[in-house]
């Protein structure tokens, strides 16, 4: 948004569930919000842990009353609040994606949620509902189908540029799991592969789903029928690092995804490859 | 094999089996004998076209009476004759290989044969038997395996510089019968895509072997089971132009190949990506 | 810096001079202090014309009285002003570099500057010795060197990874000035290539500073003599939009430098090479 | 040339100065030549040293008649004898390409020498005239301007596809000289490195040769004037290992050249850059 455009707009305000000291992705998300300039951070629940979460929220120069000890407090106050935020980030792990959502969807405030968005179809579909009858906002954040290199991709697509397409061979290989036992030393690592708090997969649904999104984002194609196999390439864990899928779109075209976190030497190595009749 | 070493060997003759006007891989064969230098085509039946073969064979210096109109007579008499062949270069159709080829091993005559090698594994272990027995060099060319950065490769891999094998991601994508209808002006395209003179796949057997060939000879791995989806993209084909197989490997690594003959923009592209365990 | 060590710190404020409506680069330096999150844009003269720069201000979130008609009016009014700003952003055309640091280095303000820093060496060495009599900070930013990837760079040469340098070759290349007569069409190109807003050279001062600033950052070399070809490629222009650079450094290595903006195909197309004795 | 336009052609025969034992590019021609299938390697002299020679010749398969103990004797036996060589090929030092190259124009052979031609532009001239006098070719052979990649680079250039030419960047890379005293061990480099055998320079005129010509064949500029810089970046040596070359070509095109022998990680880095006015 230009600068001009902007200027008739209030400044929003949002709160965030999740990225305190130790975490990744929160710290993105505010490091993302204030490049566009739009929001500001007013309230918080970093951690389960109220005082890292006040030193959290002193540090980013939030008032303390603003620093909640549990997300179910954060939304109910926010919600009666006059000036109360305007969405909530959710960086929480996988397991309380679902009633962090739910709480605040029902207290009225835009939600902004981490993927892999729930651990059912069925919630998620419930959380779809309960946002579409107030009227909120609802996203989940996949961020690669934002990059400009992704939208001309679609657009190239769209025009008709490589005719019909036949196969896409999409890739998203890193390898911050290579190690063995990485998941003793490295909280992150912990929750992903530990399937109470990550869920029924961690590969596939932490990367893999990026590959879908950006799949289905950049061609339109969907997927009829699929064929998985969750890989455990380090011995010992519980949830799958590495996974290959097999996929029948709709229409005929037939596909392949590959995710991996012990690709060593690959860093968010998202590759998209999409062929057609011309 | 530099020059001073070769001062005492005699020049080696072969013979050549298809590879006339309009064939691709035989001149392929011709040039990479002259480069290296040890070896001089003697006698040939390059088509069942006598006259057109005899034609090539003058282009070639070839006496006429080293032209054959079979492989039958053409193993008969280069076995009989003082001077005869040492070895043949059998460069014919799929369907072709296996009579060829245990012609020639039965007249005592060294074979370079052209993969894929057999339509059945039985053929191929009956011409195994048939070499070993009369001690012969009986050879399936898969030319990739010949390059110094495959064999470096091999090397690394040997070494133990990437541990433990867990993952491989493995491609041979072109894109020479992407377009519909190729068959229909192109010879090979034709022959390739009629099962019978190409046998049950088109695309997995022509150049998906090259990718298992690479895999085994890089890595040592060998397969335990696999599941492969062969795939038609252009509507018509009574074959594959498209493979995507899942690996299981002896000790628990995983695999994944793809091989595409419509993957436009790709030429010979030849990929290997082995993960290992550092 | 982290969360938990900025904890005690104020929040900074800074202001900017240029970076208006059609401006390229005062933007650029908002979204980068943005993502930092160490200081607050809080005063401004964003252009000549006061209507525009209060325009600015005002979808900026600046309060009126603190944009200001001139650099030196705001230098004075927030070197007197409880809270003033901290530091001053120069993003000016290159004329104006000299007397605005000035005004605000003489008025007790640390000061960024835009690169090409002024217009004879006399003025820079001037500025410096203001800055160091106050004991000021003065910065001119010259982004490439602030990449990990040059950081990384930096440290291998330094750690002796290459033994000692013997020539470097390093570039930059864009395009933006290839089309004849964009100058007229575009405001920015205009400036740039009028040598009374500009100064001796465009493209050298202008991009060539990044590559010898690049140089000189990661190797440590320093130019002893040198030999340039300021090329003008685009008929009837008054400054060089290409330039080549032969480099003798101290020690006996030698180098090259090319920059040009009439490239076509190339965009901000940054190269550094340097070959040492291993 | 197909099979089928060779058929009423004689196969050719031709002769070898140099391309002993131990040398680098007599190979290279003998392998591009079996290659291509048109000639055959029919006389010699490879070497000062007569009975190494002989044993050369042996292994490739020459009658030690036609295996001569220096070039004059060479060119007057070959000239006289009822099918003598229908050409020579060159590949001796330097210092030696004049007088073979007139010794064989003399006797009424086609020449194909090795780059550098000679050492003075007086010499090449001489024998540009003689080969002209007697209708002969005299072919100088640079070898990357056979690429199918550079001819299409200049049927682009030539079409107008980028409009006029302004700016080239070429370069040769390669390092096989980077070493201090690689010289002492290879003889290659003793000779290249000595100005008695090598001429008045090393890298220049070896590589740099390479990329004048190509840039001139595929852009067809051709240089007005220039100034090159010889760098001596190993201590000790006679002649230059690096050079940098800034030119302006005839119509205002401007460029730049850079050749090394001392460019750690390069071989046969051989690149071109042309950029115009679209």
């Amino acid at each position: 948004m230009v600068a001009e455009e902007r200027g008739a707009r209030r400044e929003m305000t949002y709160g965030m569930l999740g990225g305190g000291s130790g975490a990744f992705i929160g710290e993105v998300h505010r490091k993302a919000i204030a490049l566009d300039g739009s929001a500001r951070l007013a309230a918080a629940c970093f951690s389960r842990d109220h005082v890292a979460s006040r030193k959290t929220g002193q540090s980013l120069g939030l008032a303390d009353d603003r620093v909640y000890p549990s997300f179910e407090t954060m939304a109910a106050r926010e919600s009666d609040r006059e000036g109360g935020i305007d969405f909530v980030v959710v960086a929480l792990p996988n397991h309380l994606h679902y009633a962090a959502c739910r709480a605040f969807l029902d207290a009225g405030i835009h939600v902004v949620c981490e993927k892999p968005l729930c651990f059912s179809r069925a919630e998620a579909e419930d959380l779809g509902r309960r946002a579409k009858d107030r009227g909120l906002l609802f996203c989940v954040n996949h961020t690669y189908t934002g990059y400009p290199a992704v939208k001309e991709i679609r657009e190239l697509i769209h025009s008709g540029a490589i005719g019909d397409i036949r196969f896409v061979n999409a890739e998203y290989a890193s390898d911050w799991l290579a190690a063995k036992g990485v998941e003793e030393a490295n909280p992150q690592a912990r929750w992903r592969m530990d399937p109470a708090t990550a869920g029924k997969s961690n590969c596939l649904a932490d990367i893999g789903t990026h590959v879908e999104d950006l799949v289905s984002y950049a061609t339109g194609l969907r997927i009829s029928r699929l064929l998985a196999r969750l890989d455990t390439l380090v011995e010992g864990r519980a949830l799958d690092d590495n996974a290959a899928v097999l996929l029948d779109y709709e229409g005929g075209a037939k596909g392949f995804y590959w995710s991996s976190q012990v690709a060593i030497g690959r860093d968010n190595g998202l590759r998209l490859r999409v062929f057609g009749s011309r």
